[in-house]
């Protein structure tokens, strides 16, 4: 069977692999203060202009987000998210469990508009019973989307222009941080000046596992390690994050490996629209949604293993095809062909 | 100016107040553990077919709702609610506070029916990663809803059925309970029956504060004096609501001062509905919501105060008339005058 | 039987019974935005050289610890509080469930002293892994305390000087307050100078039930109503805290009825004394605590209400005899007498 | 440099890193639903009489702590700990942070008796104000202790006892079990027919990172997921956990490695014992706590790298000797002739 479910389901780049098994027999410090979490901030905030961000490296997406919200918001304050959004969807209530609402949005295609966002923040500053309802004080913006959608730069702008009308702090969860960079005019530097924090994930970019976290907030950083370790997050062999995104950073890999599964994709949405499937969502990154008939899905299906994403009528259902860091030309070869013939 | 914006703007009623000056001299033991509340406990009951039902009593709504439904929680758990539902729209995110997400649902005048529930419940049931998302294990109802309407206790049973078919608990937030059983089918005894807890609502009907709450579900009872106090909200002297809530179930009175406040809401109603001003949500409670065009709520301003709750369209905005326990005859009788003249 | 065993065993001191029934039958705002709210606080800041000072009413003493503690802390921050202090020993972890931990020191006679709290801070300034430890950021002295006793104002001034070096809170729990400002060289105005954060015990002191929080801290005061809110202890009908507690302040009635309680508890604690039965800690206020044989608490207990505080020996019991601010001059000759005869 | 500070600086034992890099290029199921999670379990299950126990893996040992307790807890419940518990001392508050008290008694060597945890049991038990106080429902060991101690299997027996009797959970925090069992007359076999939950350390123990989590308890078992995912703690990639702990426990390596390293351990105690040195605390595992003046300090400090401890006085220092499952017998050889010539 070809994989084309999800972008976690292999190891990591061997590159990444080999800095690993390299380092293996050192000895280094923990939790953390290291010399290759160091490198790897440093290689990190090469693409960014904001010499002084704080990079913290955490294990997974969802604890992540939760920490890196958390840490932003006062107990009578909520996040902004898209109905779609990953907090809001599928983290299990992580955020609420850490005491916060989240006030969700319909989204167009996984995206928020400033518009929306306006809107709700300014309710809340014309309520005269304020302390009635919950403070929305930090919008949540995934990047791409769950729908594989990324903002524009001229809409991130847009988004970062109402932040600071209303003050709010603009976190953007990046999960396939890499993915939306192939796919959009958004730079990390665009990303380092506009959002207060931002992560890059590498879960599903190459590496084994870890997220880097970017801080670019003064406000922001102070004691962000208690809030890492008081949420069980504090990795003992910390150096393991760092060797990875020095590894996935120093030449570019991760920009490498990234654009090339988007390409892949596109080559699997060309297919698709060209054998007349539409796309469920335009997306322009790794995650690729098509509805697909009954059949169609009982003929891709003694092949490739993709994902059911939900029903979209009685006949039909709307499916993921992903590619990541990993996926050959082959099987992108073999998937392309046996679309045509669908 | 003539009072009709809100149920609350009033001490208690006279012979709630007496009782409270007549055992204003005594002692009594701390903490809810007095005669007072074991009386008026026992007066409640006396309307339920549960002798075994426990009955705390409570200084305010945010805080019995809160309690009650965390109570029922467990972390991964979460509550379905109308859209408008009180502990969603305006308890400043005490449930989410408390770690509890809660699963909004469109909601028709306030209501929910129990096809939306059990779509909601069957969606988790049927979940393949329901370790991704939270367990809906509560279903909140207010009784009379945000908007005044009520269930009928047809459909009241239905969602009981849903309740358990999926193993859920039923909570109805009563903090107007004595409006919503005077304008229904449901009587206290159903409630009982239907529920496995709900408020009883004094401050809003009769008293100076305090809910009761009664718990029907045996599995719900133990330590919930512990959930009371760790949330600070033990009343040191427990006697003076259970002196309250005596004074008002011992011969009916919260009945009684409840279905008058519903008749006299019922001549407003009929008032603007005669002079051909529509009302927004048919309510057969205390609260009555209506559309007025900008130049009707300037000239009813001048004389009575209501609640602006939002908007319609440029020119018109949707408003409260709140009648209550202390509402006056006289006060009904101008303000219909007054609706007839607009 | 005549009760010595707390001071929250009746109801209120008529003059404040008598302006709660005057002010029954007329209709103000809800949620603690009403004139008598303002007037008391009014009131109460003649008392202190802070105009600025914004002052809330709550209901309980739990529930204002927790409320206020927590609006002082970041997620990471700990409050250190002595071992009997009633945040750890008496409030269910109320604390710890808002997600704070306490750091308790071994306290002499219910109080902690300034060098106790320096070696915390410094312990955590100087730690090389502070993100493995909270950070103390608090600290809550009860005024008077559990047992009884009072801070002197050198010894607050001390404790002030240790907050100021190390940038923490100093928050006072005075649901005792009156009686504590009855035994001691300390004034609410220094209470004011000294305290970020303090409350004014109502409930013990001849109200219905509330305490008055008084911030001093221009950076704890924004917002302080969501957390109000959020918590679920905003009354409805706020103004019943603001009218006790102005009747408690209008007229010193609040300082003259805890005086006089305190001077009947000296006569209890001579009478002790003299009748060569040792107090278990000295305490100058309403609170007694003295050991007594097996024998001499039968005795008493034929005729008083009492309080079991602990086991001191096989023989022993330690117990305490609370005056109040309504404990007749009867009732302490009686006593008196009979510990003379005991 | 020659380093003892700690057991976690290096990375994975061989035999764990040629696992995962030959695993490195197949495609896994996510979340830990693979098979080797499934065949890691497998294979600690071989070591216990539970054919039915849970086995969870995870990332960390505090948020192993974090999560496992509270599974266990509800609200009001807390759990009992020795002051010098990792959950107490060295997590930032994690427990707290989710809502829970702990209980803290003093511990000898790191360790509680039964005699203790009954104490605390029964003071709740027969508490007339149980709801004012929390309910110690969960026993914390640590095992080995935070000072290298262990528990005796007639010890462990007695703190069950105690659980059955007051019914309450145990769970041991197993960090450092290998290094445990080796030093103690426990096996496995016994920790899961004794303890509620427990881990099995594999961070400290020849794992790049990981622990195992086994619940005995079936009443513990249901939606253990959910806390996992909640808390940000589902790897994505969790047959990375599993490839490790099968690689641990295939060929009982996981026990080879740490009896191995508590060998070496021995004879750095006997070292230091020979040279008149005393140690700290009597540890039969692989910390050694031993006493060294300034001199020592600074003559050893050349050449080794060891963690200091406390202040014993202004001359002396409590410092601390890891041996682990890398640390070589030349390294050994080295130590304990340069202790012989101190």
């Amino acid at each position: 069977m070809i994989r084309f479910n999800n972008d976690y389901s292999r190891g990591a780049h061997p590159a990444v692999l080999k800095a690993l098994a390299e380092t293996n027999a050192v000895s280094y410090g923990g939790y953390g203060i290291d010399p290759w979490c160091e490198k790897a901030a440093d290689e990190i905030k090469k693409h960014l202009d904001k010499p002084d961000a704080a990079v913290h490296f955490l294990v997974g997406g969802t604890q992540t987000n939760m920490i890196a919200i958390a840490a932003c918001l006062l107990p009578f304050q909520s996040a902004v998210s898209a109905e779609t959004g990953h907090i809001h969807a599928h983290e299990t209530g992580a955020l609420e469990h850490g005491g916060h609402k989240i006030l969700t949005l319909p989204a167009k295609d996984g995206k928020l508009d400033a518009g929306q966002i306006e809107a709700v923040a300014e309710q809340y500053r014309s309520s005269p019973i304020q302390e009635h309802i919950t403070q929305p004080r930090l919008v949540y913006l995934s990047f791409p989307t769950e729908y594989g959608t990324v903002y524009s730069l001229t809409e991130l702008k847009r988004i970062r222009a109402v932040c600071d009308k209303y003050g709010m702090v603009l976190f953007v969860d990046g999960a396939r941080m890499g993915y939306g960079l192939a796919a959009s005019d958004v730079t990390l530097r665009d990303m380092a000046r506009l959002a207060d924090m931002f992560s890059i994930g590498g879960t599903k970019c190459g590496a084994l596992f870890g997220e880097a976290l970017v801080i670019t907030d003064p406000a922001l950083k102070p004691n962000f390690r208690s809030y890492i370790k008081q949420n069980g997050a504090m990795l003992a062999k910390g150096w393991l994050l760092g060797v990875q995104f020095h590894a996935l950073f120093e030449n570019g890999l991760y920009f490498d490996i990234c654009r090339r599964a988007v390409d892949q994709a596109m080559q699997i949405r060309a297919a698709f629209e060209a054998r007349g499937i539409p796309v469920y969502v335009p997306s322009p990154t790794n995650q690729q949604f098509v509805v697909l008939d009954h059949g169609q899905i009982e003929a891709l299906e003694k092949k490739y293993v993709f994902e059911p994403d939900h029903h979209v009528d009685k006949t039909h259902m709307c499916v993921r095809f992903c590619t990541s860091w990993h996926t050959s030309d082959e099987d992108i070869a073999a998937l392309t062909a046996d679309i045509q013939n669908l």
